[in-house]
């Protein structure tokens, strides 16, 4: 599986709960880099065990996978959670067949500042 | 241009203050998308007004951008604001060497929760 193909399985792993499927994707040292919290989950074990106990209530829904050459893609997901709803993006890397490292950011829904409504419309 | 370039040249241009370089790359029609706020801007005239009338003392740190094919690319860049920090990203479409479409979230600088610390070390 090219990378954009190992990452779609990747989310309908997690979506499932089914963590053995998404173990088979990642590599066993994979590195998944959090820059807006500065955390690192550091190998396949401890990224599984983070996404396991993740408190209940997400469900995720791909809007988009951008393949970036082979070892590459990049995937924006909607994630509705209590109530609300995130955006994660994912930069993706693959080695040999697996997910190596993980780059994501998580962009919360938000209200629309006020002073720059003049020049925008609603997405919806 | 191929949509890399032109993304890496539309944050120089912001980076610049430089609205009439950032708007020749910029199709007359293009838009961009922000779906964790529902807005999107339509055209280049209000894509360049929003942006100027941005409230000052942002800058922009280009951190990675991934070519996906000659007519899309994805940038993350980081964007100190205000004393503290988020992370864009940015899905990029261009057309006829110009952007046509931006879908862009914004992740803010936040504190990492406790219940996952025992599986997370810190980047830098």
């Amino acid at each position: 599986m090219d990378a954009a193909k190992l990452l779609r399985a990747l989310w309908e792993s997690f979506e499932a709960r089914d963590w053995e499927g998404a173990g088979r994707l990642l590599a066993e040292d994979a590195v998944v880099e959090w820059p807006q919290t500065n955390e690192r989950l550091r190998g396949r074990a401890n990224i599984l065990a983070m996404n396991r106990n993740y408190p209940e209530g997400w469900s995720i829904h791909v809007e988009d996978v951008w393949p970036a050459g082979p070892d590459r893609a990049v995937s924006r997901v909607r994630v509705p959670y209590g109530g609300s709803e995130e955006w994660a993006v994912s930069f993706c890397e693959a080695r040999n067949g697996s997910i190596s490292r993980l780059v994501e950011t998580w962009a919360p829904a938000q209200t629309a500042p006020a002073w720059r409504a003049r020049w925008v419309e609603p997405l919806a």
